[in-house]
Order: structure tokens, then sequence, then C-alpha cells
């Protein structure tokens, strides 16, 4: 893919955001897209490759938010972003003049397809030079929790290298439904009620919660492997009770 | 190496093919390299090191095929390469006034002749100025399967992140040989003998062979780990034996 | 990180030295600093987070030494650097305007202070600008090995990709104290007393310690992972014990 990039846009500017995503994880990528984006200049091209469906007749799109650029397939992965924010336009990439061949393999459209829109994008093509214009993107269900007053069903959306959950549950979803009240987390083999500021605040061993640097709750152990010792993997539900009799000062 | 390079030509623009390949596996490399090399542009300068001879009497190379150049020790890293195609001119490294320093490290010539001689060739000198012509470099006799008309044995030469199993056995190779008949694949725990196009006509779970984006016979399982559920292995040697009584139409 | 450099500083060249130092390994990730910055150009700016303390009280800092610029948490990342050269400023980073928001997250210094304060360095801004000048910053005991004229007691601060464990006894400190004595080297499950120039000195399986790359002496084994075979881990005390008895004419 870097290839392709370079061989259209030798001037670009490319950095890997990361190659880490576990094979198929559309929800794994979907979330670390999120996280990033607000943190990259505008004018930046993203170019998004998890692509369980390729060769099928799953849809390549591009999209444009707030003066960033987005490609890859049209499988959710985008699902968190649009839901934060509109996208300003999607267009269907039908326009084989700028894939690097009328013939893609049937699987590697990283390389064949969106690389090269990508590239041109960043050269100073339109989103409608690349493609036509589509109304609507594959979103996914497991982008938000389930909430009623009593409580919320999230899950794990990512584990990272430290072995620290992130949830899809946001801070702002959290605290509307918290009400100060005290709270239950249930998830894998440990059942949390301590929110934190920073893994500091829990002593070393210790579980905690708290909101990481994108606002998601993250469920995690100071200097350990929270994965590994509350057995919660990527996809396990996180169910939070809150406690009506027991009211807190808050905690943090 | 990054830092070598960067002393050297401050405006290269260096890219990470990949930093994953396993300790010592000159053929897994070979197979990455050609697999990249025809989509980067003319002027790129690979600097390839996986380098387990790294202080022995091994050469250290440099090569150019068709605008493009190469560094790195001759032990076979290139011989997929050079099968497909004739290099222009090969340069054996002994000019040293284009290393890092005259007394270079027993254990890491990647940085202190590999990528100092890369960087210059980057910022414009030859091959000629980095090193003396030589006629041929060492080849690798895995580079190629073993075949006659009952069948192909090859092996396979690299398992990627998803555990795909891709062998050294070629579209060309295969339907060479072929000529239209069923087949039987033996690998591993398993025989496969369903052709795909993409993962995705195959059940999930289910085994299948395509030929990847570079034209290698690839032995998978959709949306599963072939490697670890055929227990096949890099080195793994792949059997196919073609049935004369029994003509297909063509299953792809 | 990248995204936020890229926003202050979008000419800025990012390398990624490495994003493999694992989890809370301060001693490995110091070590690993030490070993790269030789052989990066003046005018480098080094953003090194591996930071088990963030959100507490740990300071966060900048400092310079022979042209290059650090940046990041205090909590002995530079231990080795400063030992080898006495850094020419250090600052304490106190200057809000120079991070991404006057409220950084708890959790991620490395996105919010760390990256914003080294692209303002990269694009110019001193470390009088980003920070006030402080006197010393936190060193690690562990980066120096205990010696006397018998023996020298060290310890393993780094196992490589390749299983090869660097220890934190220098070349220099190993000559000066062996006076060409013969020695044993304890070590895991191992007694060493071959020194080699290279890997391939030693057969294939066989043991040997050689100085690496950064003349830091190195446990080995040709073509094997040293740190499986031998059961030594990062931490493992390994000494070295010289026979006064035992002359030798250099096994190198």
């Amino acid at each position: 893919m870097k290839g392709t990039i370079l061989s259209i846009a030798p001037d670009a500017n490319i950095i890997d955001i990361t190659n880490e995503v576990p094979a198929q994880d559309v929800m794994g990528a979907a979330h670390i897209l999120a996280g990033v984006v607000p943190f990259f200049p505008v004018g930046t091209v993203h170019l998004v490759v998890v692509d369980p469906g390729v060769g099928t007749d799953r849809r390549g799109i591009a999209l444009s938010i707030n003066g960033q650029h987005f490609v890859g397939p049209d499988n959710g992965l985008f699902s968190l972003l649009v839901n934060r924010r509109q996208p300003d336009r999607i267009v269907e990439l039908d326009c084989e003049q700028f894939w690097l061949t009328q013939a893609p393999s049937s699987t590697f459209h990283g390389r064949d397809i969106f690389a090269p829109v990508a590239a041109h994008l960043a050269t100073g093509r339109s989103l409608d030079d690349v493609g036509s214009r589509i109304d609507d993107l594959s979103t996914m269900h497991w982008a938000l929790p389930i909430t009623d007053r009593q409580g919320i069903q999230g899950w794990v959306v990512h584990v990272d290298a430290f072995g620290n959950c992130i949830t899809n549950i946001s801070r702002e979803t959290f605290e509307a439904i918290r009400e100060r009240r005290a709270f239950k987390c249930y998830a894998g083999n440990a059942i949390l009620d301590r929110m934190a500021n920073t893994y500091a605040q829990a002593q070393p061993g210790d579980d905690l919660m708290l909101f990481n640097s994108e606002d998601a709750l993250e469920l995690a152990i100071n200097r350990g492997n929270a994965s590994e010792m509350l057995d919660i993997r990527k996809g396990t539900s996180v169910n939070i009770v809150f406690l009506d009799d027991r009211q807190t000062d808050g905690d943090v």
C-alpha cells in the first residue's frame, strides 16, 4: 500500500497509526480510528483497511468529515466516527481510472483500490472525482450501549497493549445516567466499584475504572493486565448497575 | 539504521515495509520483498537486512533492477526477485568510505554498512561509487517448486498475520501443469481441493486455496487461521496431485 | 501523538524507533534510547514515552545533550544517556501554552504534553520557551553494574527480538577489570566462558558472549533464542568471576 501511494503521491507524508489491529477486527479498528481523528490536522487522508469482506460486493467508499478524508470498505469501520459527526459527503468508489488497475486483486483492495484513491485525494483530487455520491453508509449496532435509568449495558471494544479494556460507554452517557449514585460494574470475573482519574490512584495490582484519553470508560489494573487478570476480552459485556439507595459524593 | 540514514540523507522518506520478519527468516523476507517491489516507484532504494551470517565472510551487495536499488547481505534475500528479472547491475560493497565507520560492528552491518550505503544511493550516488561489479549473487533452491506432469511439490514460504499460508507455487506454474484437471492438495493435516477467487467464497471456517495478490498459491480458511487449524508452518511441504480421470470445468 | 505533532509541525519527519517496548519497561526503553542516540543527527528531537506514573506528580522534562533534544517523563528513562554525557540543559515542562490543552488527560501525557512540546522544539522553539530550568533529573541505580577486582555483578536490561540478552555491563568496564584473565559468567541456567566477535563464531546452538553494536555485553546463542534456552529474562542477574590462576591470551 505504501508503494502504491508513493508511486502516485511521491511527497505524501505517510504515518502508520497502527498495524496491530487483530485480523478481521472491524470493531477494534473503528474504535482506534475514532480515537485518533480529532488530533490530526485538516487535510489528512485516513486510509483504513480492515476488510474481511474483500472480494464480495461490499462497497468501497470515501467520505469527508470536518476537512479530513477517509477511504476504506463500507463495513462499519466508520460507525463511531459518523455517530459523533455527520459526514459532509460520502461517495462510492466507482471511478476505476483512479485505481491501480481495472482488474483489482480479489484479496487486496487496500493496495489496488483504497491506497491509490487515498493517494489521489492527497494530491488534491476531490471526492467527486473518485466516486459517485451516496447518502449513507453501513453502521454497526455495537457502536452504542443499551441504557435505562437503572443501568448501562455496554461491551469491550478494544483491549490495548497494556491489557486495559476500553468499552463503548462514553463519559457523557455514564454521567448523564448516573446522577451521582454509587454503582457496581460487572465484567469478566470482577465487580468494580471504584472510579479513578489515573492508574496510579489504585494500588499496584488493584482494579479501577477511569475515563481514558478519548473519554471512553476503561477497566484497568494499575501496573497489571486487566484483560488477563479479570478474564475480559474484546466483546465481553460490561454491565453497570446504579444503586438508588446509596448516594456518593463523587469519587473523583 | 534510520538514524544513520537521516544523518546522511536528511530528506529521505523512510518507509517501513515490515519489522515483523521472524528472526533469521531469509526465505520469508525474500517472499515479502518480491511481493512489494512491483508497487514502488523508480528510484526507490530497498534496504533489506535479515542477516544470520553477519560478521562472517558473506558479502554485502547492492543491485539495481528496473530503476530500483537493493542493498543487503548476499545470502539469498534477493533470490525471488532475480528469478523474475535479471539484475541490471550487481556490486560488492567494498568502498569503505561510504560506510558509517571503517571498523564496522561485527553484529550490525545493517546500521554500519547497509544503511549508510542505501542513504548514499538515495542522495544520488551510483552503484559503481559504492562497490565493485560482480557477475552473480547467491540464490536459494527453495525459490522454486519441483514439478512434473503428475503434480507439484512446493512449500510454504510465509505465514501472514491472518494465518494464511503462502507457498512458492505461482499461478503460472500451477495453471501450466494443471491443464484443467481436478486435483488434491496435501498440506499439514488437510487435503484441499477447492479453488476460490476470494476468502468469502468459502463458508466461515472452511478451507480454500486461492492465488493471492502476488499471484502465489495461498492456503487459507475464511475468517480462520489456516496455519493453526491445518497445522501448517513456514517450510511445510505442499503436495499437489492432479487427477487424470477427473476433468473439471474450472472451479472459479 | 503523531497527529498532535503534525498539527503543530506539518513538515516534521517522524521516525518510529520502536513501538515494541513492553508495557511499563522503563529500563528497556532507557537501554534502547541510549543505543540509538549516537546515530541520529544534531537537531533530532527524541520523544520518549514509557510512563507508568502518568497522572501522578512525576515531572515532565525536556533536556538537550550534544545538539539533540529529549522529551518525556522524569522517571529514569534518561538514566543511561546522562551517565554517558552530562546534559547541557534540563527544563521542567511547565509552560502550558505549549501543551495540547490546559486540561491534559490524566492517562496520556504523551499525546497532550510531550508530543506537542516535542513538535514545538522541532519547529525551532528553545528549551527555555517550553519549561523552567532545573538542575537534575531522576536516574536509576540499575544503570550501572557492581564491580570489584574479583568480578562484576550486572543484570540483563533488555531481551531483543532474537532472544539475545543485553546486559548493563559495558566493554570498557569489562576490559578494565578483566586484565586478560579467564572468567566464568553465571546467568540463568548457564555458565558461559567464551567470548566471540560475532554470533557465527559459535556452532549453531552454542552459547557465546560478545560485545554488541553498542559495546554492551550480550549473552547469545548462535541461531537460537538465548533468553528461552538459558532461562534468562530482563532483570536476571549476570555474575562474572575472574580466575586469577588462569591467564588467557585473549579469546578474540
